[in-house]
């Protein structure tokens, strides 16, 4: 299943070295400005080649939006969006097409479907998350344009290094470095690690944590449509993905409730303040118009300089080599996907909220 | 949106205190025995009242099937099962019903609706698990049946005490505590704590992991209906959870990759053997055919008797008071309703695999 | 599958001599008044045993909301509607239920599933159209409160009888005798018809034609949601229907564009008028703000006296005698089925409209 | 809503004007040839230009494959395919961006976003349906190849011309003629009759006619998935459509039960053989395993040399002239579109019959 969400329904297709990949969004709102210089900017963070802390493999994404938009702006039909593979094709694929490499796809592929497409992962690569980021453009600019919502993301955790984790980062910061850390003393740690993690051939895991900001109360769809579940499922289907939380998460299993509740207040706008966001925004599935908090883990990339052994599809062990230019770290690209996801989840939940709901007036 | 699932479809409704609680489970394959005893023992695990350890509300649920089963076996048509709420309907709720529980959905459910059912937490109400319990009964039948899948989970951690978190616990063993927890030693240990965190009124959460084990290589639907993406929608919509991981989820984070990747063998059975199984049974969303392994988060219970200040629908100030028999630590009882959403998700990949590649053939 | 709709979501169940057979409407915005009293009004137009020209089964046809309803008024949860079956159980359904009846579903259902409830056709029987009036009492209540839009039906023909078909019948007319007949002085015509061909033991089909009116322009979701491709798949998913026009429907084959295309001219009240309705309301699958007119094809019973030669699941010829009390034209009862799948229809269509155009704002 | 199907899922794209046109096809399933050439030859048969009955613009479509086939063959993974539209981008349609054409899509589509995309009709023009016969190329090569399936059409009414509509045509015939008819001898009738109506500058509707063979009994999901509701609402989304009927349809209604039922005999195969197909091949929603019938009302199309009077945006009577190319009768080409669709439809139910019956063994 290749599409994502309910009201708000992007479709991606695309292998890693095929002659493209691309996506359409469907539901989107008529009415919104949507220029190809959009989407420059969220691209160019989730690329590599930015640092010498990512992969070296240059991709010069260049976004063809091929429907939806007239005279600049969103009709309401649905929006194709299309990135050219460039520099993919010349490869000779045949060593690694019968082999499965540990850590990969390859092998649940094959299982799954008799047949694979092996050229750098196929439709299992990453290079797929780049069409979500695309999306994610979209769903930004309106949820800003209609609600204000931002939705921002930062790196929380390098390896066995751990950032401040603070609940509202100085985005500023966050920019400014390769990692989209918030600790700026932190950054000349940071390089160092990743220099040594480079020079050993191995790699590491990390964390991303999202905020999203603006939301209104009311957003999520009670019981199986929850916020909170949506985004766990979003979040997850992001490539090695293995953990999410909202709110504290697991930190909640020690908590003690008495501290876990967060109290509410009248609000200077009428509306309620709370003493705390232990719950990361969100109550039986439906937002409570705090901060939206949530976290992810990502594992450690298994493609590696350091051989393994591996079977081939004969049942053979054979010695995998991974060569190509690899991230020792994907979550630090990761940030700007996460946050494409929580911005689609949101958009769709918006448009589901007014489906339903459109016409609720609360006193508050 | 009250329906879980695609190809197996689950549609629940009913409130805490309304006449009823019941589901409709759509597409269940034709010639599967079901007859309501059935539904007794995972219902009997779920219940209250079991122990001194959980709500002392006696629940007596009798499942009604009501559709889609002749001369005990479905038909393939929708099995509807219902069960009637008792001793729920005479209670004065005109206190409560214009206050908001911090912690609870009362705020969001108002924000969101306008109008909400304050009886018990109404559809916000833990009650609805139930209703997963029975779906999930039919599913683990099935899988078992179809494909000899077994779906069992156990208490991980409670509060501050952690379980030594078997990879495969006996089973034995986790049936025999009213905990499910898999380490005997530790049983008194746990009553103790919460015999003393009963007395304190106060709650904590919990840890549940879930593990399945049969599963073939194979299911689980790229990209956006992952498996695990899937299991973290499934698992995440259950009421007070607030993190899921797959396999070694968050401490994959400091894991170097040279130790994450699963190396596989050729196994005893002509199919891969895996050296170990950081990544949980799935890679690129799909299963590897080793062991299912899930974990989740439930926050302390927010219902507790040490009152808290709250607002009322007209913004005020108010106390909160909590009456009533509730749970310390909810997660205890959480066990089978986390089996139930990874056998739903489970049948429901089973049947999406089927319906596009029933008729793949790999050599493995 | 048993789930109809998209934003309004109803999930049917129940075989025809089971237990009960129910509904579950998900997706209604909360705040409407609904009582149990609201469904006898078109429960009753349904109901076999009115006059002598239909079967002359009494189903005493009795809702209990089960859920989504508090003190009288939605809450925004899921409504579960339930009616329990009467007298039904206590038959020797021995003798049919090896037996293949022509133009009945006992073959299909057995080819399809390899099982079968027999019980007066299952699952298949026209008995589940109930539990549709009943989700689109609720349905027609809310359009006709939020929008003013009233979905009204009349039998357009019988066997070879044809009505006028007013484009606008009167409605006083068309309530006033058992067949929903638009034309008060053809209606001793119609009860002799009928009762010549009760006594002869065959049966005939009909005609319905349903209208709505008062809709806005702009409900319908272009390209694969077309309002009148929605309006297709839900008339023609009725038991016995076997053709749907919407419009002139087959009549504009010979017509010519210079007199089907149906002129605007600048309206009373500021909307565009239009000299003719060919079109029936809907031009690109979008209402146009005309009154929608469609039509649909009902078969002629297979239930008949007459006996007739089939199968049985050895593949024996045997003889088929239908007993029991059928409808010599199950068009006469049809009516309030097909204005409930149009208002069900449109109130999907509404919410969709509402969930992506909500902030729309034309000049007209 | 611009997505087809529930496991076969079809995702269009693109305006008729705009840079391209596309579609995601999704579930298919792997091991499928699928090549360029493929789509030629249904292409054609829908192409403009191929006689002077049609339209005189031609369209040289030339589909390219995104994804989801590696070495000619489907993985599993979705199928894109883009068609670049040329030679559309350079006319002026500034006069006709403010007209609302009688009969067309212009009102509603701006009543409904509030903005439109003029040019040629934007998203309502027929030239989205180019892609579905793209992806009906697809499910008719797979419905060959796994069940012996064959989809196929012919016009059988032409305006005020009758075919013989025979249950089963020599398809020779049929192809041999630029009207898809199924009689060589009125050949010459239809050339002279569309040439006086070419001159006359106005249009006129047709019928067409499609018939699916070699299926198995078995296919279509009761109750809101019938097979005949899933081909009403596919046949009724293509443009200018007005009537779907399944089987003898409309005639029905007329008609005695006990001459409409087909009586079963035992079949040369072991499967039963039908005296008759009044029903079309389907009973309760499910394929019977006789070939399926269904026709279709394409009414005539409203872009005619011919002025007419109409409304701009600001309410003003305006003088609409469409100049250009224009089909005088757009069911010409629609043959192989509805193909198309029933194509589509069908191998939609087969993998849903798959999903929840695979494993289902009848006694024939």
């Amino acid at each position: 299943m290749n599409t994502f969400g309910h009201f708000l329904r992007v479709t991606t297709f695309g292998e890693s070295h095929g002659p493209a990949i691309g996506c359409v969004v469907d539901g989107c709102p008529p009415g919104l400005s949507i220029a190809a210089e959009d989407f420059a900017h969220d691209l160019e963070r989730r690329a590599t080649g930015r640092s010498r802390h990512t992969s070296q493999r240059r991709e010069a994404d260049e976004v063809e939006i091929l429907s939806g938009v007239y005279e600049g702006v969103t009709t309401g039909t649905p929006i194709a969006l299309l990135i050219r593979n460039t520099d993919a094709r010349s490869k000779d694929y045949s060593a690694i097409a019968s082999q499965f490499r540990p850590g990969h796809a390859d092998y649940t592929y094959w299982a799954k479907y008799g047949v694979r497409d092996p050229r750098g992962g196929g439709r299992s690569s990453a290079r797929e998350t780049t069409m979500r980021v695309a999306a994610g453009v979209i769903a930004k600019k309106w949820l800003a344009q209609a609600f204000g919502v931002e939705v921002r993301g930062f790196l929380s955790q390098l390896g066995e290094i751990r950032s401040s984790r603070p609940e509202m980062p100085d985005w500023a910061d966050v920019e400014s470095n390769p990692f989209f850390w918030p600790d700026a003393a932190q950054v000349p740690e940071l390089e160092a690690y990743m220099d040594a993690l480079r020079k050993s051939g191995d790699s590491v895991g990390a964390r991303v944590d999202v905020v999203a900001t603006g939301l209104p109360a009311g957003w999520g769809e009670p019981v199986y449509g929850k916020l909170d579940a949506e985004l766990a499922s979003a979040l997850m289907s992001i490539n090695a993905v293995k953990g999410v939380e909202i709110g504290d998460g697991f930190d909640t299993v020690p908590m003690a409730g008495s501290r876990h509740r967060d109290v509410m207040r009248p609000g200077a706008d009428g509306r309620p303040a709370f003493d705390s966001n232990h719950a990361g925004g969100v109550l039986g599935g439906i937002s409570t118009g705090q901060a939206l908090r949530c976290s992810v883990a990502f594992k450690p990339t298994s493609s590696l300089r350091l051989p393994v052994e591996g079977l081939d599809v004969d049942g053979n062990v054979v010695d995998v080599v991974t060569t190509g230019r690899h991230d020792p770290c994907v979550g630090i690209r990761a940030t700007p996907i996460c946050e494409a996801m929580v911005a689609l989840v949101l958009m769709d939940q918006a448009l589901r909220h007014r489906a339903q709901c459109g016409d609720v007036a609360t006193k508050r």
